[in-house]
């Protein structure tokens, strides 16, 4: 086993999540100051080395509960990252893992968790850790090309939304204004979203129906 | 560094390459008989460890390169299989690229090469070597749902292609028929291709018009 192992490069494998919502009418990212070097005091993603008998995804959510305090999320593995410079220590490889969640989550976590943070994806204190800054990038791209296939933005609503509230998380997401009419139809007719009957309460707007996302399995 | 390298998990980074097309009107993967253990005499895809100081991009271009003889293809980075008992030699994280080519690419590539095959994904001689169906399984999935939404088709068929063509090589890779004027307005209104004004030469068929994929820079 030793002289298998020493015929092929080693490498560390970690994953890093990418835990993204949209607040204030920003797309933000969770991010954690680092406490040790390398980049000690930076802002990087929450991540961790993969355990020696831990399957990818399992260190994925390990890495959700442990550093960020959340068990329920939709992780999907985003893409990995192994430039040969990417981390000064040794040789790593990053397999990014990505989820929308709703701003009340990300905020709670932020609340009960020294050293973390949400910052605007556009705007936040540079460069972050490592190749991180890339990672959150490559994020966003990929985020905006799923905006008009799948129905991914629900993910950053309360189970109770109206058109109005889905046109701006797609409007964040995409840094461009678009046509209300035509959103709204594109919307209705995506099979993604069904009108509940129910009106919001009164607040600085017309009272507008409630949406909530259509169950998969009633197609 | 040596002390460093103790405290992190050790892995192997391989990559691997998911190439397929087209032909006779059956989705084929290109494999690779296995020339030593493990799974010794198996197909698998082909593959390389990551050198030391070796980028996972160039990595897979070494492989289709090298063990394919192809330079020329838009490899993709499809996902990261890292399962603790996927390899019996050591741990290993594969990350797998993917690429669709014209069947004649393909054909020349195997007809140049020992060891080299095309299978269908249907029905290849299974199991394949480690999990490599399991990624090859992936692959399919995620050809399937990128067809709604992207050109992505246009690679498998040669610069002129008729809509005839076009809605075959979909119904392979969906494995379902579709219904041939929804197809074609779908086509022409996805602002993907452009008709050439030109036909085919008479065949088996009436002539049909002739298309090429629209330049992406015109729209």
């Amino acid at each position: 086993m030793a002289i298998i192992s020493k015929s092929y490069p080693s490498v560390a494998v970690t994953v890093d999540l990418v835990l993204m919502t949209v607040c204030d009418a920003r797309l933000v990212v969770l991010l954690q100051r680092r406490q040790q070097e390398p980049f000690v005091g930076c802002l990087a993603l929450p991540g961790s080395f993969v355990g020696p008998e831990e399957d990818l995804d399992r260190a994925a959510r390990r890495v959700l509960a442990e550093k960020v305090g959340l068990t329920e999320a939709w992780l999907e593995q985003l893409y990995s990252f192994g430039d040969p410079g990417r981390d000064p220590r040794m040789r790593t490889v990053s397999i990014a893992y990505f989820a929308l969640l709703a701003a009340e989550r990300l905020h709670a976590a932020v609340a009960g968790r020294k050293g973390l943070t949400l910052m605007s994806v556009d705007e936040h204190e540079a460069p972050l850790a490592f190749d991180h800054d890339a990672i959150v990038a490559l994020s966003r791209e990929r985020l905006r090309g799923k905006l008009s296939h799948s129905p991914v933005a629900l993910a950053l609503l309360p189970d109770l939304f109206t058109l109005r509230d889905l046109q701006m998380v797609h409007e964040v997401i995409l840094g461009a204004s678009l046509n209300k009419p035509a959103f709204r139809r594109r919307m209705l007719d995506s099979g993604w979203i069904e009108g509940t009957g129910e009106k919001e309460s009164a607040g600085a707007f017309r009272p507008a129906e409630l949406f909530r996302k259509r169950d998969r399995h009633q197609s």
